[in-house]
């Protein structure tokens, strides 16, 4: 009975083929959703720090320090699993480049986390100390933007948007200009009241990890790019980009 | 004659394993010199830097800036070679984990590279100027160290040595604590003359290039020991890291 044996056979294999697709889909969904878990508590982090410099809390802001290691898991774990599927599936293709995005996107998502422990350590010397309020305020609307920003390249992650990644480079020509008009106020301030210069070189501090925190999020709308164009946008610069990429 | 088509198939296939695993060496090979070549480039554009910081010089640090689209070439042609590799090659175990050590030693060299274009604007901006000499020599020596710590993390690379890459991780202790030293003395230059502010700062955002470089080559030495032991020591703290790789 050589053609029951071989029915069986088929019926077999297309069993396990199928099983096995569905598990390879389920592992690339599942580092997706995880990346998105450890975007919402990088988000969180970052929007206590803010939080906490502007109004002045300490509570809010050593929350953020002590969480830290949550972000840090994440990365590990995320890092695990990708490790796994390229070692056991080997994916090609756009499987492949998601493998690739995950990386990158939970490395830049990472160093968002520290950076946002660094402003939540300002925030703590800050709440101890008296601050100019000009300034102060200046940096929350640096926080607010830098805030939105990182909310929104979550959300083209989420959806791999095109339209939104690029949307995200614009911004952060924004928050160049805005960080630029906060280092010159400095500035002037210190020069002005030398003994304000400890104080107003932690908000320089916080200023920077924020600004550095709208690089990283241009970093990840490079990768949803990457992921869904296949096209390596890194280092072009935005008016190039945009060109390749209506090409 | 099927005994002889069988065994020509055999020498065939032989043949052709043996030849794709030539290749895929080849291919490994050629990604770990390629590395290197980028991590040469990036010693000579940080040395560089630094000698113009430190000499006072403008011309070696606009030729850092003007040569680090050569850095970026390099990061994006090595993750693509990476990516091919990993689409074609599908390698497991330690070849899957040299290409992802190589991604990621790639994008802190990258990273160490826009560090070093940072500390050149500054040099550009402080030939011009007029500096603190003593917060000067200080930047110079904690700059010297930062490349030594540079080449030892190359040469760890290069070799993939566990021991060097240890030893990179405490030099990163000592960088810290000169990079705290440096702020505090700038703190003090700028409250005693509230002149010198706007050039104390380009020094103090040099002294933190430098110290970030420091922690990139930290970033690198725990890829090498992760790709020599497959243990994720990142996140870990140095002592409980030796702890580990002691077990």
């Amino acid at each position: 009975m050589p053609r029951f044996v071989d029915l069986e056979e088929t019926m077999d294999t297309s069993d396990i083929k199928h099983h096995y697709s569905q598990q390879f889909n389920a592992d690339l969904e599942a580092i997706r959703t995880e990346v998105l878990a450890m975007g919402g508590l990088v988000e969180k982090q970052l929007n206590m720090a803010i939080q906490a410099l502007s109004k002045g809390q300490s509570e809010p802001a050593e929350s953020v320090v002590s969480s830290d290691y949550k972000v840090n898991a994440f990365d590990v774990t995320i890092d695990e699993r990708c490790t796994n599927i390229l070692a056991l599936r080997q994916p090609t293709a756009s499987d492949l480049r998601l493998v690739l995005t995950v990386i990158k996107t939970t490395a830049d998502l990472e160093r968002i986390g520290d950076e946002a422990k660094r402003v939540a350590r300002m925030a703590i010397r800050a709440a101890s100390g008296d601050h100019g309020r000009n300034l102060f305020s200046q940096i929350a609307h640096l926080g607010t933007q830098v805030q939105q920003m990182l909310h929104q390249v979550l959300d083209a992650f989420a959806r791999m948007d095109i339209d939104d990644a690029i949307e995200v480079a614009h911004e952060d020509v924004k928050i160049d200009r805005e960080y630029e008009n906060i280092m010159r106020q400095s500035m002037t301030y210190m020069m002005e009241d030398p003994r304000s210069i400890p104080n107003v070189l932690d908000l320089i501090w916080s200023a920077r990890a924020l600004e550095r925190i709208g690089d990283r999020c241009c970093n990840i709308s490079e990768y949803i790019i990457y992921f869904v164009r296949g096209k390596d946008v890194r280092h072009v610069g935005l008016d190039q980009m945009k060109k390749e990429l209506s090409e």
